[in-house]
């Protein structure tokens, strides 16, 4: 450890580690996506973890280019702000509405001060690696430092010498609920509870999160703080505190309230290091001490760390990738790392977690995962999960059939519990049936049939999935019912996820369900206007709405029909029938012609979920495939960079990175549901994934490029365990031939 | 029960009953004391319970005269508002500070509406009896009744037809404390925690209230609801509740904030009564279920209704007075009553009770009380307990050696674990000698003694209860050292409890002690101002501060030298030396010519303890005793009456009733810790009370005007057991005597 304090203390560590780096976790650069939107942050966290400790950045000073109160912001860091105000537990990456980022920890020297207007600090010598974070607070001349495991945070104050505090604050966080509660439970050691939730301001997606918190150092004085109710006239005057954070020095039994925190202060010599735990559940206090126990022992920091670190080697090093720039290595496992973090650990280690939409405690055999934002992941992120770590991506599902088993629906964006209806669509079904097509089936497979079943025909009052299922079952299409229902991209959704369930009931011998759901799923070709050449929302009298524009919507712009996006975004968006819609545009010409014009005239959003398969669609057609092939390269050197910016927006839990890993490493599934992959040329000489045997027979996949030293950037021929083939393969093909290799046209 | 229901239909419950009335709890107006600031209220409370159960009628309308918010304010309910929010659960009655007063429990109708300053009602036919409240909210046409037993609370409400509502309000109260916690344990119950405190604007004396909330029919729907913090710009646009009670409609697990409640809403059919019972602890959740479980049993509200009225019965029957007038009889077991309401009990069933200003959680082998006002009480109420509740009044003095115990000071204004330090001087000597004076001496007399020589002789910085200690016992006095430092008043009071102090040193064989506690209590002589014939400040360097002018400070006006009060409120306070102030002012005849000018000119305030006792100091110089018969006849008739304003002013926790209760039987303990009471004529033709035997080896003690019919206020002779005696008699012959009789003059 000696050697990597020393080099912290020169600020040359990140620097120097990389030159050395030889592991997966080296690659790693945990700032990038961190501004542009990207949302990501450089906290410690592990693989798939509960627990996140991430710096706090964006509150209290003017300094800060962006405050979480004065504007729309969903993440706890944001790399161009400057204010440090403590480190947040348990947070969510990639996500865009405000929520988590609280039970903050934050460390100051001197006479006791908890408005976080005054304690914050700037900051120098940050640094991250997966598993591990730290910052160097200028003002108080404190380095802290985290690490975490699965369910628990460890940071690491070294403190100058005099008085010094350790503070919880627990008013403030990302989070739009508040309300907290807490009681000291020794000199050293608090327990309590804060309500998180509103997420995307749903008001009744609300869920407690238990937290214990240890200091390993017993403090001189320890008390609590409330920020105290406005008073007026006599009782104001009389009052000191109103209006005021009111320090409580001699009540240590229960408190709560809006506005809460903890302090410890304590006299430090020069260099001493305090550790503070945090361990955490959705369940209780009494679980959250027994996560942190049981993951930690009482461990020291750098052993934690240590063990975070081998964590993440273990899961980057399913891949190995050989060749390409050192850029390119460190935009693959950082990567590999975001698409890593969501979804998270639910269950505590005694396998409790929070019934979905309920209120009861349950027990899981397997992990029960959270934070499920499909409308997003669903298009390349779990089957990222499904090829390279497949016993993880069945227990989601199996979390997925359990959620309709708790609570009646498959999940659409959980949180934690709370179904929080973000977006819309059935995304489910695409992830369930796509696990399935690939060959991972233990799991209730006629109960997640039901499921599907239900949001796919019950009638729209009733269906919390599908709100306009009525239109949708009598039409054939989502009609315009008001101006900013987004209708078009509800049906489009149900189109992709009907043609999942169609393949489904298919394979389960369900011939009439089959029959019914995909005819439905070709419906779209109501939406398609001759006239624009592209989809178009219908009234309710059946025709098409005007005046209309099919490039309104870009930036967020609303628009009719559309959700986040233009008509030019959503009218590609058929991967189940794109030869189809070609046939409807006129043919291959006039589908390539205007593919092709949408990122010519910029008209591509390469930040937003439905139209990023775009650029593999031309490889559906005959001597078009070399469009793909620059369109990718170029979009990766364009948006995905080593910098902190290095994200084309925001990181959607994974699924901006899910493009990326899977698109460097020469293949796409363009359409979920669908077992099969789009090929273009790898950005690295040779990939090999590490499989696991006892889902795919065998141990690894290979994929490389024959001729690596020859310039060039197309693809002169493809081939699968030794014969040609051609520019989609299928799972099966390409797990079962075990090798693909790419020839470059020199 | 029919008959009393019908009565209460009919408007004429109370006139009816008071008509029939032959119980002492049938003379009990709990009207009485509620308004002039008497701060009394007429909720539903057992003798020396820890649950009270109020009408809360001072917050959310202009209605009101008086707004808890507005001004200062110390009760929960006032006669003359209008304006009801339901009933708080757990109360101090005559107190001057702001405290407690909060689990507001409140039936609406209609749709759901949380904020108080909407669904507050006017109300009618309000009526009250020892153990019992009713009222009418007009709005709503509900009928709303509480009861009590001693540690829980049990509320009626009677509904119309249609949709009805029970809130929990936890975000208000009289506390100026704020912060609940709260969890749903079933469809008809609630469990939580508020945190009370900051009385008399003593930042830490804060503590906590758990309980336990049941309604005992299955509600249609339920939740909770918070205000929600107040947002800014997008985030105020996106979230409609900001700023705004949120209702959680879909969220059952822990809430916490400043301003939380819970709402059970239910489809009533008309006349529909649903019951709510509040359990409440000071030391957990689970005792507050177990208080509510041992004493209640499930038993229905008349039940219940019927047991505490029986308490009172038991309590107040311990005093039986014949003749007088039906007012007076009303003014007399009104203020018994009153007198029985504090100290109150604080241990729970189980026997546990929070640690004094300690964290650690013990268990009482007897009563332990709680709510010792002990500046006021010294002064009257323990002798009544001494007198009449001598097993009650030995619980009170065991309690206070036990928080000398546990906290290492003896208390001054104990509330609830905390001392807060309201008031000033060393009261608990006075009442704890005056006990074991009169032969209640099974407590730790070692200990007792040992906490008293504490406060007497440790140095001013480390000493709670007398802080100006060094000054005190350096100089014999305590000068004025700030312009408002009440200084005067302080010394005064140590004189007292150092008089009493000697007299128990003495006793116990400490002749040293004795005699240096002796030679202090009259140290008083320093303050006399001959130029002025009153007490006067003294400043640091020994000369009388001016300028002077010894009326300044009535009605609560500051000034120099004296708490709440004028040079003339505390000039003849020397109840151990009155023989000496007599000397000191030049001999019987001009003290006795002061002291009626005090009267005469309106210098006397009924209403604040320091001269409460001087129409007895009459008494103490042959031939003058006809004033203090006169003087206190005049003063019951002019004070205490059976009017909402009844009381002179704030009852201070008994000791204005205690004062009326004494003087209506014919005599009064006039110096605290000196077991000597004064005589005067009785307000009745016979009194008997009803002694414990294992205390006072006899059954009764009675009081007689030996010629009830004569005409005439003044006293001819006085026998005691037969045999003629003084007007100042001491308590042992009084008890071994067991009659005391009066002649009046015809």
């Amino acid at each position: 450890m000696k050697k990597h304090v020393l080099l912290a203390f020169l600020a040359v560590w990140f620097v120097g580690e990389r030159l050395a780096a030889q592991e997966p976790a080296d690659y790693v650069d945990p700032f990038i996506g961190t501004t542009n939107f990207g949302t990501c942050n450089p906290g410690a966290v592990c693989p798939n973890g509960m627990m996140s400790v991430v710096p706090f950045n964006v509150m209290g000073s003017d300094d800060n280019r962006y405050d979480k109160d004065a504007r729309w912001w969903s993440t706890p860091y944001e790399y161009t702000n400057s204010y440090f105000t403590g480190f947040s537990h348990v947070n969510l990456s990639g996500v865009g509405c405000p929520e988590l980022g609280s039970l903050l920890l934050m460390p100051t020297t001197g006479e006791l001060d908890v408005d976080y207007h005054h304690y914050g600090s700037k900051y120098e010598k940050e640094s991250a690696s997966p598993g591990y974070y730290t910052i160097s607070l200028t003002k108080y001349d404190i380095l802290a430092e985290a690490t975490a495991t699965p369910r628990s945070g460890l940071v690491r104050f070294t403190f100058p010498e005099g008085k010094s505090n350790i503070l919880l604050n627990l008013g403030e966080g990302l989070t739009n609920e508040s309300g907290a509660y807490m009681r000291k439970v020794s000199e050293t050691e608090v327990e309590g509870m804060k309500v998180l939730g509103t997420f995307c301001y749903n008001p009744q997606a609300v869920f407690p999160i238990y937290f214990v918190m240890k200091v390993n150092k017993v403090p001189q004085a320890s008390g609590y703080w409330k920020k105290q109710r406005p008073m007026v006239g006599v009782e104001a005057e009389w009052d000191k505190d109103q209006g005021k954070y009111k320090l409580y020095t001699k009540y240590a039994k229960d408190i709560a309230g809006d506005d809460i925190g903890a302090w410890f202060a304590f006299d430090t010599e020069k260099g001493e290091q305090i550790e503070v735990a945090m361990g955490v559940s959705f369940v209780s206090i009494a679980n959250a001490r027994e996560n942190l126990e049981k993951e930690q022992h009482g461990r020291h920091f750098e052993t934690v760390r240590e063990e975070a670190r081998k964590r993440w080697n273990d899961d980057l090093g399913r891949i190995l990738v050989e060749g390409g720039t050192e850029e390119q290595k460190t935009v693959f496992y950082t990567g590999l790392y975001h698409a890593l973090i969501h979804p998270n650990l639910l269950q505590d280690v005694n396998g409790q977690y929070p019934q979905m939409e309920g209120d009861k405690i349950l027990t899981s055999k397997g992990n029960r995962y959270t934070v499920f934002s499909l409308w997003d992941t669903y298009r390349n992120l779990h089957q990222l999960m499904t090829l390279v770590y497949p016993e993880r991506q069945l227990d989601m599902v199996r979390s997925m059939v359990d959620m309709y088993r708790e609570h009646g629906w498959l999940p659409k964006w959980e949180l934690y519990g709370r179904e929080t209806l973000t977006m819309e669509g059935d995304p489910s079904i695409p992830v369930i049936v796509d696990t399935w097509m690939k060959g991972l089936r233990d799991f209730d497979v006629d109960l997640a049939y039901e499921a599907m079943y239900k949001s796919a025909t019950s009638p729209g009052k009733e269906n919390l999935l599908r709100p306009d299922n009525d239109d949708y079952m009598n039409l054939g299409y989502v009609p315009l019912r008001e101006q900013f229902d987004n209708s078009v991209s509800h049906a489009l959704e149900y189109y992709i996820a009907d043609y999942a369930l169609a393949a489904f009931a298919e394979a389960l011998g369900k011939k009439e369900d089959a029959k019914m759901f995909r005819e439905r799923s070709l419906g779209y070709r109501h939406y398609y206007s001759e006239e624009y050449g592209t989809f178009r929302p219908i009234l309710p009298d059946g025709s098409f709405y005007s005046p209309f524009d099919p490039s309104q919507g870009a930036n967020f712009e609303p628009v009719p029909g559309f959700h986040e996006g233009s008509a030019w975004n959503y009218t590609f968006y058929v991967p189940h029938d794109v030869k189809g819609l070609a046939r409807l545009m006129g043919g291959k010409k006039n589908f390539v012609r205007k593919l092709q014009m949408v990122f010519d005239k910029g008209l591509y959003d390469p930040a937003n979920e439905p139209d990023i398969a775009y650029p593999y669609l031309f490889s559906y057609f005959k001597g078009e495939e070399w469009r793909t092939q620059k369109l990718v390269k170029e979009l990766l050197a364009k948006h995905f960079t080593t910098k902190p910016d290095g994200l084309p927006g925001n990181e959607d839990t994974g699924t901006m990175s899910g493009w990326a890993v899977f698109s460097m490493m020469g293949f796409y599934p363009d359409c979920p549901g669908v077992p099969e992959y789009t090929l273009t040329l790898p950005a690295f000489d040779r990939v090999t994934i590490k499989l696991n045997p006892r889902y795919y027979g065998k141990e690894k996949l290979v994929i490389e490029v024959a001729n690596p030293k020859a310039k060039g950037d197309y693809i002169k021929a493809i081939r699968l365990g030794g014969k040609k083939c051609g520019y989609r393969i299928s799972h099966r093909d390409l797990i079962s031939a075990g090798h693909l290799s790419f020839e470059k046209k020199p």
